[in-house]
C-alpha cells in the first residue's frame, strides 16, 4: 500500500472516512460508505451500496468481541459485490469473492480464493480456510471453523447456542473439516464436527459428530454410506 | 420530541423527506434515506444505506393493508444497523436492536428489548413482544403473535398461507408463546400455535399445535419429551 | 421509449450511468445506481438505494454467461422494491413486482405479473413464467425453469450441482410445471422435475421426480396422496 494509491476509480457520492489506506488499481462503486481504518489491498474491486468497515455496536443483550479497534483488511485481489456489508477486526486474505448483498462481521478471517455467496452471512468469531464455497444465503453462525475447500450449498443453517439463550454457555459453532460437503438447506447444530469429505446430504439435520469420509441424510442425520475416499 | 432536537448527527449524502420528527441524541448512518411522517425518539442509533418510512405499494396482486398513513415510530433507544428497510404504519417501542440488512413491513409492532437479527424478514400486521430474540434470516410471516421472550434461531421459517394462494383464506402466521423456543431451520405451518416455554427442534417441520412445555422435534414434528417446566 | 420521456422523477444522489433508456412516468428512488443500457419502459417505479444493471464479473472459479453485453430490460408497469439488485443481460417483461432486497442475476427471463418476494435470490440462466408468486427467501438457483402460475413458499432452497463442485458437471437446477405450489423452507435437488399441479409439503426434501397432481411430503419427500386435478 502507498499514500498515493495509483489508478483508483471512485463511483460517485461515496464516503470515505478518514485513515482509509488504499493499494493501487482499486475501485470502488458508486454510493458505497468505507468507514475509518479499513485497509484495501491492491486489485480490489468494490461494488455500489456497500457498507465497509463497520465499527461494531450492538446492545446490553448482545455480546461484545474486544476487537472493535483492529481494521477490516481486504487484501489484494478481492472482489465484493454490491449491497455488501463487513465490519471492522475482520481479515479477507486474498483473491476472495464476496457475493451481492454479503455480510460478515468482526473477527472473521477468511484465506484465500474463497467464494461467499449472494446474501450469505457470516458471523462473528468464525475463520473460514482457503478455496472454500459457500453458497448464496448460507448462514455461517459465530465461533465456527471451516477448513479448505470445503463445499456448502445454498441456504445451509447452522447455530452455536445449544440453550437458546436458556443458559449461560460459551457459544461454539459447528468445525467443518477439510473437503467436506453440505448439502443445500441442510442443518448443523452447536459444536458438531462434519468429518474429512463427509458429506452432508440436502435438508438432513447433523445433531453429532459425524467421522471422515461418510455420507449422512435425515432429520435426525444418520450414515447412508461409509465412504472409502478419505485418509 | 422537539422541533430543534440537539445533538444530531446526520452523514453524508442522507436524505430526509418532509415531516421526520427527530428526538434529542439521533445519529443517521451515510446515504440513508428516511421517508415523509417518520418519528424517530430519543438516542436513537440508525446505520448506513438504510431505508425508513417506505409507504406500501405492492401491484393488483397483493393485499392491502390500509395503515398507509401511519407513520414509522422508532422508539427511544433504539439501534438500527445497515442496509435495512422498515415500512411505515409500524411502532419498535423502545431499547430494540434490528440487524444489518433486517427488513420489517407495515403495520408491525414490536415491544421493548427486542432483538430482530440480521437479514431477519418481519412480514406485516405482526407483533412481537419484549426481550425476543429473533435470529438472523429468520423469516416471521405476515399475521404473526409472538409473545414475550421467545426465541427464534437463525433460519427459521413460517407461512400463513394454508391453500398456497389457492383459495380465499385469511391469512394466519403462527402464535407463539411466552419463552418459547425454536431451533434454527425450523418450519412453522400456518396457523400453529406453539405453547408456552415449549422447545422446538433444529428443522423440526411444525404441522399442529403443540401443548405448553414440551420439546417436539422432527417431520412432521412429534413430541419427544413432556416438559415440566411450564406453568 | 423515447428520447425525452415524460414526467420522469428521480431521487436525490440517483447515479445514472450513459445510455439508459427510459419510458414515459418513471420514478426512481434517492440514492438508486443504474448502469450503463439499462431499458426502462413506462410506469417503472424503482425503490431506493437499488443497484441496477450490474455487468457480470466473479473470479476465476466462477462461471462465464457470454450475456455480459445484453441489457438489463424492465418492461412496462413493473416495481422494483428498494435495495434490490439486478443484473445486465436480464429481462422482466412486463407488471412484474420485485421485493426489498432481492437479487436476480444475469440472463435471467421473468414473465408478466410474476412477484418475486423480499430477499428472494434467483441465479442465473433461469426461467419464470407469469403470474408466478415467489415469496420471501426463496433461493431459485442457477439453470432453473418455473412455468406459469406456479406458487413458491417462503424460504424453499434449490440446488443445481449435483456433485457439489467435485465434478466437471453442467448445472441443472429444478423444473417446476404450471400450477405446482412448494411448501415453505421444502428443498428441491438439482435435476428433478415438479408435476403440474403437484404439491410440495413445507419442509420435504425432494429428490427425484413427481408426477402431475400429487402431494408429497417428508425427508427424502414421498407421494401422501393421489390428486386428481391435474390434466
Amino acid at each position: 500500500m502507498s499514500n498515493q494509491p495509483k489508478n483508483l476509480q471512485v463511483g460517485k457520492n461515496v464516503v470515505i472516512h478518514a485513515d482509509v489506506r488504499m493499494g493501487d488499481n482499486v475501485t470502488i462503486g458508486d454510493n458505497t460508505v468505507i468507514y475509518s481504518g479499513t485497509e484495501i489491498g491492491n486489485e480490489v474491486e468494490i461494488g455500489a451500496n456497500c457498507v465497509l468497515g463497520i465499527i461494531p455496536g450492538g446492545n446490553q443483550r448482545m455480546r461484545k468481541t474486544g476487537t472493535d479497534r483492529a481494521p477490516l483488511r481486504i487484501g489484494n485481489g478481492t472482489k465484493i459485490g454490491h449491497l455488501v456489508s463487513i465490519y471492522s477486526g475482520t481479515t479477507l486474505e486474498s483473491y476472495n469473492f464476496i457475493g451481492d448483498h454479503a455480510s460478515i462481521r468482526e473477527n472473521v478471517r477468511i484465506g484465500k480464493e474463497t467464494v461467499i455467496g449472494r446474501a450469505a452471512l457470516v458471523e462473528l468469531n468464525t475463520t473460514i480456510g482457503d478455496r472454500c464455497t459457500i453458497q448464496t444465503l448460507v448462514y455461517v453462525t459465530g465461533d465456527t471453523t471451516i477448513e479448505d475447500r470445503v463445499f456448502i450449498g445454498p441456504c445451509v443453517s447452522m447455530s452455536n447456542d445449544k440453550y437458546m439463550g436458556a443458559k449461560n454457555y460459551s457459544m461454539k459453532g459447528p468445525h467443518i473439516r477439510t473437503e467436506a460437503k453440505i448439502g443445500n438447506n441442510a442443518s448443523l447444530l452447536p459444536d458438531v464436527t462434519i468429518g474429512e469429505k463427509t458429506i452432508v446430504g440436502a435438508g438432513a439435520v447433523v445433531t453429532k459428530d459425524t467421522e471422515n469420509g461418510v455420507i449422512v441424510t435425515g432429520v435426525p442425520a444418520k450414515v447412508l454410506k461409509e465412504g472409502n475416499e478419505a485418509e
